[in-house]
């Protein structure tokens, strides 16, 4: 008998007819004679519609009021899915966020899970229920509710994995496991096996969407094995796991990130001190900075060129125009017509050819390279985003047609 | 500086201009210098969509699960009227009814209030904030959420009154008061200033439908002054209080009940016991009797005649029927063509003729009359459907086209 923890995303259960096949596969699982804690977010658009209720009345209502509000999403479609579930004939019990124990940090919006206290959801399990739990959602040290954030309901599910040493989570969403490229885009693109935590980590950030890289982190530190897979093919998904049992693939996967701008401080003095002083800054209100590209110093001045969420380049300008005099900067420039595309893999630290080889293929379609980046398993450039599209199919072609 | 505790029906918050216009009377009494506890209940068709979301999916949902997904309503209204609150720039927090402290008993769906340890809303009024609480909700002993019932609304805001020794517990809805008949139907009918408690709850009793029973006789029990007002019209209501300090009218109010069918098991012997045996065998199957009439023995049999809810009838008429064997009966008889019509008043007691008057109003229009209950402080009758207008008409003018 393995303990198995199922997460099921908004289209999963949108409607009634998806939380009976949703409730269909929780009691195949629990046929087959395992444990099953599910993990719902909130059914379809009920999120949106809620966020529109509080706009009508307050568009700047406080955070506190919005989880409060929000976190009644997860709590419908978990109710409903129970009693799919029980029309199935077959014991189960759904459970609040904090009545399955979730203790998160008091950061309304975006809070993190500090620690699980499974011992509800144990005993149900000891009475041979199947649990449902709301993901998304916890509680305080004041005892007030807290939503974690985008991708947060992942989260919930690899904590439950996690705490209760489970024998695998898996995560239902709308595609069928990881692919080499996005599917609808590149006709090519394969569906993975297996990926290592490392790659889908780089793919997660890079914009793959598939699995928040908050849930693949906390996957990895707890060595939780995850399995991507869709509510509605019922085929075998993609796993996630530690990598040191894998074959080593030269590239996983391709992924392009449009949400994304860039910004350039002209004509700084070639100092030291100069990078710190405007990160730390930037750090200090919110604000992530991606790729960071330092121009070679001449005629004792310098550019500093930088990427962030395309929604934080105003707050950014702004922020950075106030500070122009102290920086001795002569301008600030910024760009929200470009796209990073980036090649993932682990295989990748042991050839050096792989850059090259990437670069190749966007020369032979004659694409302009703006930025680089480059880790140990990635490798990602800046390019004008009317070439996105192009770009990702002619690395695509030129790591995996071959394959 | 008092205590007020306000309770805003589901249709005093059913859109974003119902939920400012509560905002704006409870930031008024707030202002005015009072700390202000406010409980709502659902927005106006929250509970009947979550049940035919339910429906859709499990028509026999356990009450459990029915209780979870009902709960997630009065979380939506109490933090939007939060949100509508803090626009007004307003200190607030909304509590749902678990972190308000509403421990009850573990009767999902029709669960009674056990204690309420209001010591988070104490904290929070401390803080000088507005408190809007959940209202219909709370946990029991296992910590799962539980439901009050009908009217459990205005129950969970007499139970916060009655806990922290509220000056007065306002109960808003879409009428402006009590009337001594229903308004819509009655032109003459007039709003009440003041009744007692017991008038009160037999009106409530009755189908006057303005405030459930178990809420007024929370606040006799702990003497809490009511208000009951209307969000639309801001006029002063009816207060419902002791009786002492008032004058006694003579008749407070004319009401109607058509939610009830009437049963006769005809031909029973005449011997002791008999009425123990039915209304013992009803009680244990939860079914409530109202009005009971036996008639006098004739050649060795009687028949017993009583009302149930109309919706307790086919139970009703189906368990007597695998009885009348035991009960010797020659058949059982039912109707549910009729209606209760009621007049209460505390100053019956001292006045013997007012059931005299009320029969001869019915008489005036050719009223039949066919069963007779009465009380201290209540004559009701129970007469054909289609004579119920009328009758409430009749008696109306009788008792107060003369005040």
């Amino acid at each position: 008998m393995s303990l198995i923890v199922q997460k099921f995303g908004g289209s999963s259960v949108r409607d009634a007819q998806r939380i009976e096949n949703v409730a269909d596969i929780v009691t195949s699982t629990y046929k087959e004679g395992n444990d099953v804690v599910v993990v719902v977010s909130a059914q379809g658009d009920t999120t949106d519609d809620l966020i529109a209720k509080a706009q009508e009345i307050n568009e700047k209502a406080s955070k506190r009021e919005m989880d409060m509000l929000l976190s009644a999403g997860e709590q419908i479609s978990a109710s409903l899915l129970a009693m799919a579930i029980e029309k199935l004939g077959y014991p189960v019990v759904s459970l609040l966020g904090w009545q399955a124990g979730f203790d998160t940090t008091s950061d309304y919006g975006s809070a993190r899970i500090k620690k699980v206290d499974a011992s509800r959801i144990r005993k149900e399990l000891d009475k041979h229920r199947i649990v449902v739990v709301t993901g998304f959602q916890g509680v305080n040290r004041y005892g007030d509710m807290t939503t974690l954030g985008r991708g947060g309901s992942d989260t919930s599910a690899v904590a439950i994995a996690a705490t209760m040493h489970a024998d695998l989570c898996q995560i239902y969403t709308d595609v069928d496991g990881v692919y080499t490229a996005d599917p609808r885009k590149i006709p090519g693109a394969t569906k993975l096996d297996v990926i290592s935590y490392d790659e889908m980590l780089e793919l997660a950030t890079l914009g793959a969407q598939v699995l928040h890289n908050r849930s693949v982190e906390m996957a990895k530190k707890y060595n939780i094995e995850l399995e991507v897979l869709s509510s509605l093919t019922r085929r075998k998904g993609t796993i996630v796991r530690e990598d040191n049992k894998m074959e080593k693939m030269l590239i996983s996967g391709v992924a392009k990130d449009d949400n994304i701008a860039r910004i350039s401080i002209i004509g700084v003095p070639d100092k030291p001190g100069l990078a710190f002083k405007i990160f730390s800054k930037l750090a200090s209100k919110g604000i992530n900075v991606d790729i960071i590209l330092q121009s070679i110093g001449r005629n004792g001045t310098k550019d500093i060129s930088f990427t962030v969420e395309k929604n934080k380049m105003e707050e950014t300008i702004e922020l950075l125009n106030t500070y122009t005099e102290t920086l001795g900067a002569s301008s600030i420039v910024s760009d929200d017509n470009v796209t990073k595309v980036s090649i993932v893999g682990a295989g990748m630290e042991s050839h050096p050819g792989v850059a090259a080889e990437m670069f190749e293929a966007l020369f032979t379609r004659n694409i302009n390279i703006q930025m680089i980046s480059t880790s140990e398993i990635k490798i990602s450039v800046l390019i004008h985003k009317v070439d996105g599209d192009r770009a990702v199919e002619a690395i695509h072609e030129k790591f995996f047609d071959n394959i």
